[in-house]
Parts: structure tokens; C-alpha cells; sequence
């Protein structure tokens, strides 16, 4: 506590109510702030539509003036009643917080840095705080577990579709030529992420009968790698869930493993289970 | 009952036929009703067809005059039989049969409301009331539950998705501007989603180095991101099915059922299992 | 046999050769088949190329009423030669061996109907004949066994996403209306599987905020809602998987069941378990 | 060794630097290696790019150049230092090695051959050899077991595909006609794939209403059944897991492993197992 003793009762309290959610105080702020944070985007998103701009302008640059002041004030608050300001301004959420009102005091000297005030929809991020007190954090983890468990896969998966990208990329830069809009490898590159990826926005096509057999093979070979990742997901996930559901309950009497959460008997030696609360307590 | 005795037996009967399937006539009231609903569709799609519009306008008006009081009729006839009119008149089924018929009488007064007539595809949702006596059920309730299972984390992952959608969305409405035919946040946002779904409809597309670099990581990642939900089903289905597969051995002392197969007793009372052949022979 | 007794011993070799891959007479039969079709082909698909056809046009010409001749004899043979030519001709095969010589026939008198020649590639199918020797079987019937089993689940995806296509088909249609090229119901519908199968030709595309709103829905949930057809299968084929590795072997003195493959003693009572050849030769 | 006794020392000593990489040294010309390509595939991209190409083209090429004469000198080291050059010469990484430095001199003759110096990205792959110290050479062995396990349905699978493409190709360069962009079989093929694998250029598109209806199947039939190769991978990398984790037990007295975690007796030679604990305690 740098601060002087007088407000400190004051800055706990306040901090109570910002950072935390378990309180009625502090869930109520949690809920104001998802509100705001989702009109403020909506100010943003009505205001760079030209018809509504045209009519309401003036009204939707005071209301963002509003919302940037709003959260000015909450990012003072935040910096105020933390115990080390430093720390949560460095921290992921303290520089999101810090970059969701930058845009409109920039727009004061570039016009148009206001539609960035965008990155705010960041901040929504903090809803899985609210949600941490249900049951979404260990679905949340489950998926985490799994995309960790297949880091590598995805990577060796990743790193051979950049390959294939750019060497094919570059051939169709030869095949074709700029002449049929391949202007260069960077754009060819980009036509090749297109069609690996089953996109195809047909702003570049191939012309030539080659260009069109190779792209041809490369559309199949796209549209069939993918099964590729999604059963490694697939794979990891269903693993995920025999772990889950398996290896958590041993008897006692013989240590069998990998009962069910509804059995009471071993299903082994025939003993009495221990109560589900003192495995599942861990 | 609400209305006189002497046709009580009537509306019983009329019950019977219109609302249950199981007897040979509801049977085949339900057969006619589909038959009818289908060519009440095929109507009004012919309608919309300039070339068959021109020739059998005058066919095609009557057919739907008659389809239309036909449904009438059949809608007064269930408000007429069920003993709560008002419950039937407010649940899905009484709602979409009230909105299958209003479009003909509508378009009286607005010329062109008659296409909505096509919601009476969603009539044909009775099927499955035929084919509840199929195992359908089984297998649609199977569906239902691993998509209810797994439904936490795809809220999760689609509410991922929208913020990267809005984010990117934006980032390409300041990078590409209304030049390129990115003329709002909200078009981007649409332009986004196109890239991400890998659509790629081509209406708009990027025209910028940095617009295509990013659209390129974009393309990537909807096309990769897939393997996410499309893992969180298959291992969710993979578990019903484990859990339907456990579900044929029976305990023959406290008769639970759903015991593994490597189990020797029952995990519910812990008396001694029948050994396996005694199940698997059926 | 219905001919007279002479060529009853022709006959038979000329069956033995031409239906079964057994001998080595049938082999070779069967690879020439396979080179011959695919050559016949190869003159149907260069014959459509401009270019190459008005250089070439006569060779390829000869060569099709060639091989048109030869699979001519090859049908003619088959009647010979099998017991009942009747049943043969009305079969599968017969249907697609009399289709592939049609064409050519035809073109005397139709011009461009020789290009339907490519039937021909069906009879390809009878590679399998020849792979049925090997292992390909077992794989060929895991794929069938898995697409039966789940033959339920995949009618009732289809006919939702059927239902949802026609109805978002005509919301669109009104919305957009003919000035968009939303001109008819059916073209709506094709563009609503064009978005929600995630192909996007771009031919037709929403032009109104509503419209490109309601295509944005469509886009995400035909992009998501694959994964739900896609574990369906995974999870068919991995209990498929499950089933082949566990449950065909029996241990003669517990009459426990799933031992694996490899397995030389009972994982329950550790006797000697059968040799695999008395159970694998099912 | 062919060469002279004198230099062997030096060719031993040179021979573990380049091929090796588990000395210090030998890691750090891997990592040098790896840099010098990814710089030289800058160096050739950013030549491709005409307004970069326009200001830096000089410094551009010399950098090609320098790069050129490097790789050049290192084929020629590895030629030197490799017990058998001819083999080296013709194995995949040399054969890749020797096309890598070959574009720059052909460029000599035919201006325009440079850009195929992209092929250097195929050099990453010796990538793997230093990863092959960490896990990733088990995660790849995963992945390629679950491939070459399932490579005869996929096989099966593409050669449906491909006949589906042949033949739907040809019904509808029948249907649409050169008129509507359809001009050749091989063009019709080429747009069945873009419409099978879900791209959708959108340079040829149907214009009748029997090719769109014919182009609507085979989009819905292209995107349901990526569901089949999907699930194939899916199934596979799953017992794949299922293998894996069976492995973790060990027989005390064949020490043979990978019994199942419900085994009490060893399947090999039928001796008790070690009760779990003792091995999931790890």
C-alpha cells in the first residue's frame, strides 16, 4: 500500500468490485461493463455505415465520446485501487484495456483511427471470468488439453501446407505469368492459400490447361489433407474423454482402476467403492 | 370437454385420426398430409418460375386457393378436436400450421406474400411423429444428446470465432477501405465470414498486400479451425456409442444395467455378474 | 444350357475367361479390359478438345468405332456365354456394358451424343473384381458396414439440411428478389447449396444489408454443421474398429471375450487361448 | 575410400559437420543452413514482386548470386566428403540439393528459369533431422502409421471421386455446352473438381436449370463426403491411441508390453501381470 492509510478502505472496496465477481457488487459492475463494452462496439460498427453515418453522425460521435470517457475513468480506477499498477498495465488485459480507449483520442489528430476502438470486443474476453464459476472452464480446459496434446502434429501439419503453398505457388507464377493475373510469387502464394483452402474467390483463376490440371490436383489435395487435422483432434478428444471418464476411481480392496462415475461396487472383486467425493475432491 | 355430448365421440374420433399415428386411418391421414404438403410446395416454387408463371399462372393460383382451404380446414378441424385449443394454437406445431395458411390470404391485401407459403416445408417436421415408431428415434435422440454433451464447448468455440470475425472484420475496413469494396464494418464483417467459412463468394475481395496477407492467414485458419468442432462431435459420438455399447449386460440381482464388458461384477450392488456369453449371445 | 452340345466346352472357356479373375487366362482378360477402357476414354476426352480434334479428328474417329466394335464383340460374347443372357443383360453390368456401346450408334443419327461415351468409366468398377482377391475386400466392407450403420443419422441430416436450404431459398428470394439474380425459387435454392455447402461460385451473390446478414448465418452453420455428418462416420468406423480388434476371440476356460490378436493366453485366467486360424477362418 | 589417405581426417571431420547433427558443430551448420535457405527464398519472392523488383533488382541478383555460389560450394563439400557421391547424387536429398543451385546458371540461357530456385524450400525438410532428436519423430511416426493403415480405403475413396468427377464432367459439357464456358471435357472435369472440393472459382458456372440442379447434388454430394476420409483418419489415429496407451504394461517375466489395462495375465506367455499401481504410478 503506497497510498495513505485514509482511502484505503476505499480502494479495497473499489478493488473488490472491479476484479472480482464472487460479490453481488462485483458481479453487478462484470455485467454493466459486458453492456457497455457491446453498445460501444455497436456506436463503432453503426458509425462506418455511410447512411447511418450521414444521418446520426453527430449523435454517435458524442455517445462514443461517452464510452471512451467511461472506460478513461475505469482504466483510472483499475490503474488507482490495484496493488501494483505497473504489473496490470503490462499485463494482456491491462494493455487491451489501455488500447480501447487510445483510438478515439488518436482520431483527434488522424481521422479514422476511431474504427479501431474495435479491438474493444478484447475486452469481452473477460466474460469466461463470470463464466469461471460454472462448469465452462473444464470444457474450456478439455479443448486446451487437446490442442496442446497435438501441438506438434499441427505444426508438422502446418509447416508441410506452407511447403506445398509456396512451391506450387511458385509454379503456377510459371505456368501462368502475370499475364493471367499470377503478377508475382506474393500473389501467387495467395491464390495457392485460396484454393488449398477450398476458398476460392475467383478474383485470380488459371487459364492455361496446365495451370488448370495443377490447380485441379491441388483442390483435391486441399480438400482431403484436412481430414488430416480433424482426426488428430478428433483422435485427442475422444483419448481425452475415455481419461476422463476411466482412470479417476480405484478400489480399495483389489486397485482395480477406471471404474465408472455411477458404479458403487467394484467391478472387479465386487467391494464396496469409496464415495465419489473423495476422488472427485482433487 | 367444452363443447356438447352428442359429437364427443365424434371429436374423439377425429383426435384419433388427426393427431396419432399408431391407427390405420391416422396413418394415412399423415401419408395424405404429406403428399399434400409437398405438392403444395412444388406450387408454389413452380409459381415463382417466370416461364411456367406465364403459361399456368391461372393452374397454379386455383392449386393454391384449394391447398390452402384445405389446410384451413384442417387447421379448424385440430383446434375443433384437441380438448385445450389454446395450448395447440400456441405450440410449434399449431404456430406453423396457422403460418402455412395466412400467406394465400395475405397476399390478398400485399401481392407477393404467397412465397412464404414455402414454411409449410416445415410441416413436414411430422415425419418424424410417423417415424417415431422406427428406431429413428433412437438415433435421433443419439444425435441430440451428443450435440447437448458437446454444447458448452461449441458455444465457446462460436463465440471465438465471432470475435476474431469482428476483429479481422475491422482490420480489413481500415487496411482495404471502401475503395476496394469494403463500404462498412458491417460488409467487412459479411466479407469476413466469407473467408472464414471458406465460401469465398469473390463479390469482394481483397486488393491490398497486407489486405491479402491477411485474408491468406484468415483463409488458414477457417479452413484448420474446422477440425475443432468437427473433433468435439465425432469424440462426443464415439463416447454414446462406448455408452450404448456398455448398456446390453444386466445385473440378474438388482436388474441395472449398461456394466462394461471386462466387468465382473455388478458396479451397482456387487453381487457376481453372468458370465458374458449368457448377453452376447442374442 | 439351351444351345446345342458342340460348343458347350467353347462356351464354358469362354465364361471361365471372360467372368472370373481366378485363372490366368481371366487375369489377363481383365487387365486388357481395363487398358482398353481407359484408352476408349482417353479418345472420348481428347476428341472433345477443340484444338486436338480438328487436327486429329479422323484418327480419333477410327479409334472410337474401334473400340466401340471390340466392346461391341466383348457384350455379344458375354450373352454367349452366360447361362442365362436375359438375367445378365438386366443386371447391373449388363445395363452399363449395353450403355457403353450406345453412343457411338446413336451419333449416326444424333451428332454429340458419342460424348456419353464416358459411361464407360463405370465399368471400371470392375477393378474390384480383381482387388476382391486381396484385402481390398475387408477395407471396401468396413467403409460399407460403417455407411449402413449410420445410413439413419445421415437420411436425417440430409432432409433437415434439405428443409433448411428450401426455406432459407425462399426468405432469400423475397428478400433479394429478380433485380439481385434471385430470379425464381429454384435459383434461390441453388444458391442457398451453393452458400451452405460452402462452394460460393459467386455467380450469385446477396446485395442488400438483410440479405448478406441472413447468407452470413447460412455460411456459418453450413460451415459448422458438417462436422456433425463427419463424427458420425468417425465414430461408426472407430467402433467398427473397436469391434474388428476385440470381440472375435473366446478363451475356452473363462469364455472371456476380446482378446487381441496378438494375444497367446487369456487376459482374465491366463490359459492357453485357441490358435487365431480356428477363429479367423470364419 | 577412394581419395588419397592424406585429407581423410579432414573428409571424416567435414563428413560429421555436414550430414551429422548431434555435435555442436554439426547443429549450428544445420541452423545456419536452414537461414541461409529461408533468406535466398526471400531474396527470390521479393525479385518477383515488379515494383521491389524495380528499385533493388541489382542488389537483388547479386544476393541470388552469393547464395547460388554458397549452396553451389556445399553440394560440392557433401559430393566430396560422402563415403559414396553417386548414391548422395541420385537419393532424394540429393537430387533436391542439386536442383536447388541449378535455375540460377539455366537463367543464364533462358531468362525467366530463376524463379524455380523456390524448389530450395524442399531443402526444409532436412528440418526433421534436428527435430528428430526431439518427440516430433514419434508424433510423425503416428501420423504416418494412421496414413499407411488407412491407405487403401482412401485409395478406394479417390478412385470413387474420380469417377464421379469423370463422368458428371462429361454430363455436363453435354448439358451446358461450350456456349456457357464448358468448352472441353478436360474444362468440364476441371470445374466438377472446383465444385466437388467446395472451392468454387467461380470462372465457370452452370446457366441452365438442369446444370444447376445437376451442380446442386454434386456440391452437397462433395461436401457430405469429405465425412468418409475424415472418419477414416479419425477411426485410425484413434486406435492408434488405443495402442498407445495399451502399451504402457509391462510382463515381468517376457517382458513383453502393450497389455491392456483390464489384463490380469499376460497374453504372451500367461504369467500373472503386476497389479496396476505399480506401473501408472510412473
Amino acid at each position: 500500500m503506497k497510498f495513505g492509510k485514509p482511502d484505503a478502505g476505499f480502494r479495497a472496496r473499489l478493488y473488490t468490485i472491479i476484479f472480482e465477481a464472487e460479490t453481488r457488487a462485483g458481479r453487478l459492475f462484470d455485467l454493466s461493463l459486458i453492456v457497455a463494452i457491446l453498445l460501444s462496439i455497436t456506436v463503432v460498427v453503426l458509425d462506418s455505415v455511410q447512411a447511418v453515418s450521414a444521418n446520426y453522425g453527430d449523435v454517435l460521435g458524442m455517445l462514443e465520446w461517452f464510452f471512451t470517457l467511461l472506460f478513461t475513468l475505469e482504466y483510472l480506477a483499475r490503474l488507482y485501487c490495484v496493488r501494483r499498477p505497473l504489473r496490470y498495465a503490462t499485463s494482456f488485459f491491462g494493455v487491451i484495456d489501455f488500447l480501447s480507449v487510445l483510438p478515439t483520442y488518436l482520431a483527434l489528430m488522424m481521422p479514422g483511427a476511431h474504427v479501431l476502438l474495435d479491438v474493444r470486443i478484447l475486452r469481452l474476453l473477460r466474460i469466461f471470468r463470470i463464466l469461471k464459476l460454472t462448469s465452462y472452464v473444464e470444457e474450456y480446459g478439455m479443448l486446451n488439453r487437446a490442442l496442446i496434446a497435438s501441438r506438434r502434429k499441427i505444426l508438422i501439419f502446418l509447416s508441410v501446407v506452407m511447403m506445398v503453398v509456396l512451391l506450387l505457388g511458385t509454379v503456377m507464377y510459371v505456368v501462368e505469368g502475370p499475364g493471367n493475373g499470377y503478377t508475382s510469387i506474393p500473389t501467387s502464394v495467395y491464390w495457392a492459400i485460396t484454393a488449398i483452402t477450398t476458398v476460392g474467390f475467383g478474383d485470380i483463376v488459371p487459364k492455361t490447361d496446365i495451370g488448370r490440371a495443377i490447380s485441379s490436383l491441388m483442390m483435391l489435395l486441399g480438400w482431403g489433407i484436412l481430414a488430416v487435422p480433424t482426426g488428430i483432434i478428433s483422435s485427442e478428444l475422444t483419448a481425452q474423454h475415455g481419461r476422463l471418464r476411466a482412470t479417476t476411481r480405484t478400489c480399495h480392496e483389489c486397485l482395480s482402476e477406471g471404474h465408472e462415475y455411477s458404479a458403487k461396487f467394484c467391478k472387479d472383486c465386487g467391494a464396496p467403492l469409496p464415495p465419489l467425493e473423495s476422488t472427485a475432491a482433487r
